[in-house]
């Protein structure tokens, strides 16, 4: 491949990274939105949604210019499609961020509802592996990849903790339907925005192994039967 | 554009139909395991969603080949790079046909909660959405796809109503929480589906129009309403 395509795509490379930079941010301050019941920061993660969209049609547009330009061999059209896949899943893990921080707005009006402690550790957890998704795929580290899609059960398995231990309250303090109710909501972001994760992880593993693992990983998640698929 | 091409590319989007007919049908199912009760159905949809699986494989597949092989114009290649969005969506919507059909295993061991009048209207709603967005897509006709997008904050209403109705059945009869909470997050779960519609709807516009009306349509979606959910 010609180097002038080489500095385009470590151009657009580095635009994803900007722009999951901005995730991660919207993430954090989401998070002490919701931990510290700072409904400034929940604002914050609001009004900067926009930029990550912007991004996103930014990072699209660019992706497309450069096929049509360079009319790049299957590889390297393969590694510029799986771009424009982990812009979108960056975009979607910033609406998360957005639909936590309006979870905390609305719980942060309420009195704090005791224990909920697995959700700081969820929500740490989760962070990370933005961050090493992230990481995994600036240096396209397969091995990296692979050791996110391994602590996707761990989510998944915390995840059942809180909505069993919320639920397990709420069955004491019905009054307080809202906040709880609210809170598996968040669960459930945090979750997603770890499977978003993980699916950025699957492509950086596929593009660099080209093999298909995405669905196996997702089979095996729902626990059906794997069938081998290349 | 050459005939080859369009021969190919037909091909390809009557693949994303027949795609889009499997996804129709889990969502149908979900539907039924729910209303009706019919954990034979749920157990279905949970079977059948490695075939949708498959054929998003092989639809990335075949459009990949598509670009390498034909090296399309601007106009070309978005078409066929939103295929591949598109395929990515109907995926993502049999995902939530699957959730809704390991909920309704869940809920159909309890005793019903009733009343819950809202859930078949939504369901109903969204099934016709996923039924015009594949309608929309096939024709390549914009306003179907744009009386979709206005059909959405309907949805994001009827969301709503189906929470603050389970909130405040369960701040009646806590022992209901389970059942309560899983149906909440159905109707999320169908939300879910309206807003992959949505983005598929979305997608049609801005090749047709050529307009990007993608973020627009979301940031008027999120606005105020906190209970927006993704």
């Amino acid at each position: 491949m010609n180097r002038h395509f080489d500095i385009e795509l470590k151009k657009l490379k580095e635009k994803v990274f900007r722009m999951g930079l901005l995730v991660e941010k919207a993430i954090e301050n989401a998070t002490s939105a919701l931990l510290h019941r700072d409904s400034v920061k929940a604002q914050e993660v609001l009004k900067g949604d926009q930029e990550i969209n912007l991004y996103e049609i930014e990072i699209d547009e660019l992706g497309h210019e450069l096929i049509a330009l360079h009319q790049p061999a299957a590889v390297d059209l393969r590694l510029i499609t799986m771009v424009l896949k982990i812009t979108n899943d960056l975009e979607r893990m910033g609406d998360q961020a957005v639909n936590i921080a309006e979870k905390a707005l609305v719980i942060n009006q309420e009195p704090p509802l005791k224990p909920y402690q697995d959700l700081p550790e969820m929500a740490a957890a989760v962070r990370q592996m933005v961050r090493d998704a992230l990481d995994a795929f600036m240096t396209a580290d397969p091995d990296k990849a692979k050791a996110i899609l391994e602590r996707d059960d761990f989510i998944d398995r915390i995840n059942d903790k809180i909505y069993d231990e919320i639920q397990k309250i709420l069955e004491q303090k019905s009054q307080h339907i809202r906040t709880g109710v609210s809170l598996i909501m968040v669960a459930h972001n945090f979750e997603r925005v770890a499977d978003l994760a993980t699916n950025i992880a699957e492509d950086v593993i596929y593009v660099k192994k080209g093999i298909d693992v995405r669905h196996h990983i997702r089979e095996r998640r729902t626990g059906d039967n794997f069938q081998e698929q290349v």
